[in-house]
């Protein structure tokens, strides 16, 4: 598998996420932010002139659009193989689904910055679907964490606010994770795993 | 006391953290990003010339190192005073240190989001400076959890990351917490008060 897109198995970040013109305006929104860069630099970053760029993306707008849309797909796919893989074990539902989330925003930490950070530059609906996919994704981790609450495994009183605040520190881990650090993003997932459990206080 | 600043009492919010001008320039920052902030409209929601608002601050880049710098400076001396009150004992030391880190990004919530989003646009020294702010802060409490971790007190077998951990939530609460909300910012700083203990495993 050589295109862009989200792989069959959930741990293997080997493929971009993204195909190359869309690579290229993260790459920039990056380092400029989106209202920062302009659709030249977008271009010449690509090797594309600025009309072959519009004829794929008629706006910088649709850049970003793209961008979220990918990364929030990416992150669900993965998030729902991590899910299957685990079975029907509520713990080990939520070990794989946080591995999932670090593994996610260690390797892919730049979505996960821009995500967090131009947000407010998305426009109309497409501000309203990326909500909505956010709120699909912390769906995900709340069913979990209010099971292993129902079922007595998990002896958080605030189940609700704890599972946000689990998916906060997993997300936040690309606002500061970087490769070249003393731990590989597998050995950080392990660790998040242990405070995790931690943090919904697992017996 | 009507000057803008950091209150005797840590736990007062009535003051407005910034002076006219850089509270002025940060709703433009947060509304339209740094990149996408015209100096002139800075300005005009300033009820100043452009000329007039250069008197006090050159360039836009010091409407955003002035903003950094006062957020950073009301946080930290906050922390203290509410070390300060806790005293001697671990717990209490950390349970006042994650109280006060939520009440501050619940209720400040655009300055983290402006430091979170808008790093990347300060420039050289200013850039140092605020790392260096943002690690003078984080040691508070990771010297905290260490302690607690030596005493046995916190149970958890990574202290540093959990540390770290802690710090992602509480500074997160500024992305998604918006007055208005169910819980209010009290609230919610007791019930993480209690999530943070899990995560630190304190006994």
């Amino acid at each position: 598998m050589t295109a862009a897109g989200t792989p069959p198995n959930w741990r293997d970040f080997s493929v971009p996420a993204l195909p190359p013109l869309l690579g290229a305006a993260l790459d920039c929104f990056v380092e400029h932010g989106y209202h920062g860069t302009a659709i030249r630099t977008v271009a010449t970053h690509a090797g594309l002139s600025v009309p072959g760029l519009y004829h794929h993306y008629p706006s910088k707008q649709a850049l970003l659009v793209g961008i979220a849309e990918s990364a929030m797909a990416d992150l669900y796919a993965r998030s729902s193989a991590a899910l299957r893989e685990a079975g029907e074990d509520v713990e080990a539902r939520f070990a794989l689904l946080v591995e999932c989330l670090v593994l996610v925003h260690a390797y892919r930490w730049e979505h996960a910055f821009i995500a967090a950070s131009e947000i407010r530059s998305l426009e109309g609906p497409a501000r309203a679907g990326h909500i909505a996919a956010r709120d699909r994704q912390q769906k995900l981790l709340d069913d979990v964490v209010a099971e292993g609450s129902r079922l007595g495994r998990f002896a958080t009183r605030y189940p609700k606010d704890a599972s946000r605040a689990v998916t906060t520190m997993c997300t936040g881990v690309a606002q500061w994770y970087r490769a070249g650090g003393p731990l590989s993003p597998e050995e950080l997932a392990a660790r998040y795993v242990q405070i995790c459990r931690g943090t919904v206080q697992a017996r």
